[in-house]
């Protein structure tokens, strides 16, 4: 596939798939097979205008196997249902692979998957965070409490706020889709359902900012454990 | 100006706003002055195609002065510092209205202000927020400093993680901007700059990820005070 921008260039250069060759306004730092070519060009590569000016060929997008992710002591996993905007994808794979998660899943079905857009709006982070698709969400998170994993669920009016529950151990956090929340099988497959206090007059987050603040709530909670 | 989507019509009619006249597609739910027009004349009026089948003739936006929200005693403020992609701005108004603020300031020059791209971006939550246009961000911080405020900047990489002062009482967060954090005076106007752990290969967080889990984090400390 074709990646463009500068970060998502940057990154897949460092990260785990093939980069076959770059195209670039400018020679700028790219290594390998650059050619320079006009800005009309790469736009027509790349299939948008949003290439600040580089793009590459690169592999296709190498997911990993979710047993892979459940495989580890004590994973750490964001788990999305049906999430379908490419920016919140991207978004929420930037700030997961902040976060150090062990892994991101997403339903083979009915979701966004890991399209040059989402390697731009996660600025390039898709390269170094493990992402796994599963044929069924609801049977992941089961294979993941067969594991002694704690699975909390986001779902707006929920009555246990964020920071309620202990996030130590094992945990996947699911996300619901935007606008829908989660599906009623996955809700019912989750510990417990958490919330995030609304003080104003909108009745819902972004999932995005929902999921940095679940994330890092989690992560606080587990670095103060291993201090 | 004239906005358009679903979420900033329906906040506007609710808003401080007024609101002249609405173009749909459809009739839906839509009151007052409402137009039955095509998608093609919306897409013009509006000047996008992300108009979702509404838009609507609105005043202009309506800012607050910047002494009102110093006002308030124990004010909960977020700054930024000349962020100017009107995703982030819109992205950042959205959770700081679900957080409850006082009020949001920025900058009057370069910088985003409340465009209707803005409006869509915060789902319309920016005609619930007060929001302050400054002159000057670090004269702000001064004058809230004089009323007692406590002064945050997020940094990366600064020695105190986010979730170590006490935000509790009046608090000011500043946020810099995409890619150059804060401007050397504002961050000089702060008493501490904070983090947010970074355990993966990313550089950095998007502005409104790190908002979003600065403002939670200050509205948490300050839930648990209050009860």
């Amino acid at each position: 596939m074709v990646i463009y921008g500068t970060h998502p260039v940057e990154e897949a250069l460092r990260g785990r798939r093939k980069v076959h060759r770059i195209w670039a306004t400018e020679p700028g730092n790219w290594t390998g097979n650059v050619t320079i070519v006009s800005a009309d060009e790469i736009a027509e590569r790349a299939e948008t205008d949003a290439h600040q000016g580089v793009a590459a060929l690169v592999d296709p997008y190498i997911y990993v196997d979710e047993a892979e992710l459940l495989a580890v002591e004590n994973p750490f996993i964001i788990a999305l249902d049906e999430i379908t905007d490419p920016q919140n994808l991207g978004a929420i794979a930037r700030t997961a692979e902040g976060v150090g998660v062990t892994g991101l899943v997403i339903p083979e079905r009915r979701a966004a998957e890991v399209t040059p857009a989402v390697c731009k709006a996660s600025a390039g982070a898709v390269e170094h965070l493990p992402i796994a698709r599963v044929r069924n969400l609801a049977d992941f998170l089961q294979s993941a409490k067969d594991k002694q994993c704690w699975v909390y669920g986001a779902a707006a009016g929920s009555d246990t706020r964020y920071d309620q529950p202990d996030y130590k151990g094992g945990v996947i956090a699911v996300m619901g889709a935007e606008g829908k929340g989660l599906r009623p099988r996955v809700a019912s497959m989750c510990d417990d359902l958490v919330s995030l206090p609304l003080l104003g007059k909108v009745e819902s987050l972004n999932v995005s900012a929902t999921a940095a603040v679940l994330l890092y709530e989690m992560l606080q909670q587990r670095l103060d454990a291993s201090t």
